[in-house]
């Protein structure tokens, strides 16, 4: 547990408030789940939100007990001198409505019903977790974040902040994101979504209330993922074709060592996660576009924004090229906006976010450094 | 059909001398289907072998009947006048062991048991291949081939027949292929397998004997290859992020054109495609590494070939980028051997190799056109 932040313990808050949502129905109440690393200062000007990607929630950093084998999602950049200052810093984590293992979501129970919502929980959109983040920051007694920060699906609800709370941040970090998916990016989510839709344990959605569980489109759906967030030269330099045992076998179960890698993956995935929870992270994934709303320009979408921007994207991914954070950096520009950019060389692809790539870090800390004094923190 | 080769039967070869696999194993007697298109001439040199990629057979061109709505799978680029000239050219096509309606596989007799071979059909290679359609070459008095040409999987046979048999062709048209799968490469192969084999309809392959059909697990593997037979480039022209219905449904039927198309390419492969055959194929792109036998040294393996090549790859094509088709290219002029390279621009993808590009089908034509003067055809 060096240079972590700890033990820590999560929070929930409930919330009372209905919440619009963009599909037209509303949730009357409902509960977020959220960490905190670090103080508000007095002048409570230190806050940053740090939003999760599809397969993350409120867990970002340190532990929740002595005895787990694995930290946050985001330990690596989160604590005391990381890349996000623990001892500068108060950051504020909340699990996103529908994430897994945090706040309502599919698997809450439907007050309508008293059973789980399952699939009648509603299609969340980037807005609506907005929305519900901003409850949450009123609720905490935050004026304005000093940041909020995000990487890929998170990168997406940092721009939406920017978008619809001008106000409440100064600060907008987009780490390895893109302003829309790709016909390929929903292609790959397509393809997720049929192999948990078509798996016969799925039962539409019910499968925990028949005591099941898709295991096999969710393993499908994970190691599909896995693909996208490794670039193809990772792979080369993890397995290469390196064979299990040495040798060819004739036969079908696991000979490269990339088959076993993604099986691990998949089956692993299938105990920490749930299936109608994947459906939706991918269908918010897909539905955002601010700039749908402007007729595809991306530069007017921005024209509220007054949030300073720095956006990061690495050489190496190709889930959200570097092509894609620039068409971030140039509709900011063309807005007027003010932003700084950095592309990291890098190996890894996709999952280098999650990492601690030096140019990476070091960019991103010096820019946060500057909002620490900036906010007096 | 105009332009078309017209109206063609399949042929039907039974070869009782038995065939040694790689595996170990051996097939005791076997069927070829092929189907040959043109007239082979008085000297016997004009005859070239057109070998197919994973879903193809010996049905490359022409119609099998006046109602047939499709001609074979490159029609376009095999028939009088066309890239492969059938006026001068005497083309071959056979079915691969295992591959899809055809030629013995999966779904033939096993003479051991009486019952389908399923899941018991042997592994077979890309050298099996090769071996096989060797005895097809002897049965049909060649001396030696003109060419061998073929795309993707196809090429590789090409490759194999250009080291295995250097005295059986004269020339070698590689299109769209790779020295060997990479590790991205047999990731997608993995993941296609893994939908079939957990598909609890594939009965450990015995489907047919259950009278049933993993369709699920066959119609994501499809769906997954398209991905990858498509450059991201062509998924946004085609597709772009076009909603089916003009609207955001908010739920999870086919929202996006994309998933439209998708889910057609799936459903309708299920129809004509075999499950096992499917699992084979994916088998034969793995295993296939020439350079294996002589510690990755590619034109080691190489050493033995005569024949010319003419190596052809896609700039959009990013399942065998064109890096990949230039590792041919680097080996053969290593080896000492003669290769003309062309990378077409292109924007399709993997698929562009079915197509009729100018700067491709006229530098192949070209290059025909002369092994066509040289063999007097």
């Amino acid at each position: 547990m060096t240079q972590s932040i700890g033990l820590i313990t999560p929070q929930t808050l409930h919330i009372e408030t209905p919440l619009p949502l963009d599909c037209g129905e509303q949730l009357s109440s409902y509960e977020l789940m959220y960490e905190t690393y670090g103080q508000l200062n007095a002048a409570g000007s230190n806050a940053v939100l740090v939003c999760h990607a599809l397969s993350g929630n409120h867990h970002a950093a340190g532990y929740h007990s002595a005895e787990d084998r694995k930290p946050g999602w985001w330990d690596n950049c989160i604590g005391p001198g990381k890349m996000i200052d623990t001892d500068r810093f108060f950051v504020v984590c909340p699990a996103n409505l529908a994430a897994y293992g945090g706040s309502t979501g599919p698997g809450s129970e439907n007050p309508a019903t008293g059973r789980p919502y399952g699939p009648d929980f509603p299609v969340v959109t980037v807005g609506d977790w907005v929305r519900a983040q901003n409850e949450l920051r009123q609720r905490l007694g935050i004026e304005q974040w000093a940041a909020v920060i995000g990487g890929s699906l998170g990168g997406m609800q940092v721009m939406q902040w920017a978008i619809d709370f001008p106000g409440r941040l100064l600060h907008a970090v987009v780490v390895a994101a893109a302003p829309r998916l790709s016909a390929q990016n929903i292609a790959f989510n397509e393809i997720a979504r049929q192999a948990i839709a078509t798996d016969p344990e799925f039962h539409g959605g019910r499968y925990l209330e028949h005591d099941q569980v898709p295991r096999r489109g969710l393993m499908l759906a994970r190691m599909l993922a896995h693909i996208t967030y490794l670039s193809d030269e990772a792979m080369r330099d993890k397995f290469g074709r390196d064979l299990r045992q040495g040798q060819l076998n004739y036969g079908f179960d696991v000979e490269f060592q990339v088959e076993s890698y993604l099986r691990h993956q998949g089956t692993s995935f299938v105990d920490r996660f749930d299936a109608n929870t994947y459906l939706l992270m991918t269908k918010a994934l897909d539905y955002f576009d601010p700039a749908r709303a402007h007729d595809g320009d991306l530069a007017a979408a921005f024209a509220p924004v007054t949030a300073r921007f720095l956006v990061i994207s690495f050489t190496s991914d190709w889930r959200f090229a570097p092509a894609r954070s620039r068409e971030i950096v140039d509709a900011l520009v063309d807005a007027g906006k003010q932003v700084a950019y950095a592309e990291v060389a890098s190996t890894l692809g996709h999952d280098d976010f999650l990492m601690t790539l030096p140019h990476y870090v070091d960019t991103t800390r010096a820019y946060l450094d500057h909002v620490a004094d900036e906010v007096g923190a």
